[in-house]
């Protein structure tokens, strides 16, 4: 396999490429983990699972609704969309080994487009050590990408949203708030803060945590792509308990807090209900020791619903599809 | 889980029902098989994978490109969906444990269209005993389907499209140029002959085949989806063979026949260019017992290229996007 860098970026469309051309164009750009016992181009791709079990989730990032072409780049896309689906993983304890992609797009897509953004898959793949090990290609009329990712749990239980306890810390780890604030930002037409336009262009999720966190014994867990209330919130559902939050224990990074004055919001809000951070939530039995990241944040109660500083908070805040 | 036909359909739209209404609907009428360790509602679902490594392979239908839904149900859409990854599966050799499927679609979609495509998908799957594991769906202005397969091989080595050798025998197993033809009827603005319109609405891929196939000894083998020239080019050049075909080993149905004849096409051509009936191709070492289902079409020679009676024939004949 050689390195993207080096290879030439064919001009063109697709429609002037063909799909059996891009698809080559592809292959040679993807490189392949030691977990892939066969990769792209045949029917079907075969890697390991030494843990006799397997983790298995699916996302799609449509254009125009999870993200605009004009305000990201293809490279930025493709992680992007990667991340939706690492995360997953992350939040069930695993470790993602491969990803598949399904590629829907109109002719007239630049080639370059199509490679960068799958440069960006197989760039934010490798942070977990995964391969993009296939994929599909289709004309449509809608920019649109389905990533699905496969993990392994190392032989561990998986950690669900279902086993959160009365009397568990409820805690956080990675950036919460932060892609809201970017997209606000773009919204507006600007550019800077760079760290909150950054933060929307390319999230990153703590993956390393969530396997962390299994290892230290977590009891639920899930990913925050709707925003920690409602993450939480489904996750508390799940369970069957409340969780108290308490906001002091949250933190507020200082761009959100420059520009969040400066557009004259709340901070907490775009913290509380912001998502595509892919920040983990997770519950722990109290008294454990939290692994490296995670911040407490809250309780679980015997309650239902998610209360900040005691107030019971209704609604998601996160995209509604339909 | 409850049977779904004794579910009520929600009457409305998406944009009625809400996404989170929508996923819960769904995942009511999704039964869940013994493989499944965890099912879908969390991040991720939990599979079984017991022979040590699994097979991957996603596949995506567009609305106006590979279906339309004024010739084929929407139950019949998820059975195709299902099928072309579940044949990827079969051709490797393995059997099919779990699919996700990310679905795009307009907020103007009927529910009950979502949910009895959903039935599609579960019924097709529970063929070869897999299951509905988990989803994504997103609001997009043309309807898609994205279906992810995830398969076992029981311990065996995978059947590539680069093991065959000059010598072998070329077989194949499933109908050939039955939906091509079906296409053409249907375009035509018919309605019958019903067993070509039912072979395009509803193929039915010889999934149990490939398993055998692997277990006989195959030293190659693929699905039929772009049509049997095209597939078996792609096999002879991925084993750097040649493929000698003998048209008079291919079965030609007798309604292929008879509608050829009406609309003045020859019949063969169906036969060595339609794709989408998803019927196994492969190769055998000389002289062995075929499996059940499989017939010997042709040989293997240490040229390349595929020959129809002595005639190298060019193109591929199947859909080219873009």
């Amino acid at each position: 396999m050689s390195d993207p860098a080096s290879q030439t970026i064919p001009e063109g469309t697709l429609a002037d490429l063909g799909e059996f051309g891009l698809i080559q164009a592809l292959i040679r750009r993807l490189p392949q983990g030691d977990q892939v016992l066969l990769g792209p181009g045949d029917d079907a791709a075969l890697v390991s699972a030494p843990g006799g079990a397997v983790v298995l989730t699916t996302d799609v990032l449509v254009s125009g609704v999870h993200f605009r072409t004009d305000w990201v780049t293809p490279y930025d896309i493709g992680r992007r969309a990667a991340a939706a689906s690492l995360a997953d993983i992350a939040a069930m304890g695993g470790r993602t080994s491969a990803i598949v992609v399904a590629l829907t797009a109109p002719p007239s897509l630049e080639v370059a487009w199509a490679l960068r953004m799958a440069d960006g898959l197989s760039d934010e793949a490798s942070e977990v050590g995964a391969s993009v090990v296939g994929g599909d290609i289709a004309s449509s009329t809608q920019l649109a990408i389905t990533v699905t990712a496969l993990g392994d749990l190392e032989g561990r239980e998986p950690v669900t949203r279902s086993g959160a306890c009365a009397g568990d810390v409820a805690a956080v780890c990675g950036r919460l708030g932060w892609a809201e604030a970017g997209l606000a930002v773009l919204s507006r037409g600007f550019r800077s803060p760079r760290a909150l336009v950054a933060a929307y262009r390319r999230p990153e999720p703590p993956y390393a945590a969530g396997p962390a966190a299994a290892l230290a014994g977590a009891t639920a867990m899930c990913d925050v792509s709707d925003g920690l209330l409602a993450d939480f919130g489904l996750l508390a559902s799940a369970s069957g308990v409340g969780i108290d939050l308490d906001s002091s224990t949250l933190s507020i990074g200082e761009p959100l807090r420059a520009v969040a004055a400066a557009y004259g919001s709340d901070p907490l809000e775009w913290v509380l209900t912001g998502g595509h951070d892919h920040a983990l939530a997770a519950t722990f039995p109290a008294g454990t020791s939290l692994p490296e990241g995670f911040i407490a944040v809250g309780t679980v109660s015997s309650g239902e619903g998610v209360r900040v500083d005691g107030l019971l908070r209704e609604g998601s805040g996160g995209h509604a599809h339909f």
